[in-house]
């Protein structure tokens, strides 16, 4: 199992391709997911390449978690969701279909079921609004 | 919200219940899932008392993330299967049913549905066995 620099989270950090940006810093990305599972689906992608939790720099893990907690937080925030799912897949079998390691931040609204993956694009201008406000509610 | 002492790990942590330990050190505790969702599901459960992600310490959270990658290595290693989730629930309407923070590695087996969470309980002897495969499969 190898590393592909051309996946297309890879291409994302190198600025090749857009992105709906919430944070940026020396450790990580964060980015809205634009195929969502309910409304404010947060990708956290460590900048460190790695294809996945398994061959991950422990360093980079250990950095890149508060920084989860905080986007957690913002999320919940701006969007007013009543709960948050952290969930990280490894490997084709257990979901994974991007090979650069992702945390999916997935916000929960009561009574409200949660979309397939990859179900529907969500709207551009949305999800800027909501890049925008997450961002704003990071502390 | 508020941290519960009574809540089930934390009772675990404290010795006054039982587990299937897999590993033990002075940042967390990590045992199988007495209901799992797949062969190997398990948990890990870090000592400090927090609800969950969000009001966790974190340093706790950079503390614990290399053990968990280590933990999901060694899950793979003695089970065999083809992939790996890690999942983490943040309240009762994101699934959370024990409110002291705790991960979820779920491995996953080409072919084999997951199972439903609670959806049935593991026999002890297996659990057991497993339990000191995985033990003996962590670096």
């Amino acid at each position: 199992m190898t590393y592909d620099p051309q996946n297309i989270f890879g291409r994302i950090l190198r600025g090749e391709l857009p992105c709906h940006r919430v944070h940026e810093d020396e450790t990580a990305l964060a980015m809205l997911d634009i195929f969502p599972q309910s409304r404010g689906h947060l990708l956290v992608i460590p900048k460190a390449p790695s294809r996945n939790l398994l061959d991950a720099d422990p360093e980079t893990l250990g950095a890149v978690m508060p920084l989860v907690q905080r986007l957690a937080r913002a999320v919940l925030k701006a969007t007013g969701a009543d709960g948050i799912r952290l969930a990280q897949f490894n490997e084709a079998p257990a979901g994974q279909t991007v090979f650069h390691l992702h945390f999916h931040l997935i916000p929960v609204y009561e009574g409200v079921e949660l979309g397939r993956h990859g179900g529907g694009k969500a709207d551009d201008g949305e999800l800027a609004e909501l890049a925008t406000a997450i961002s704003r509610a990071l502390d």
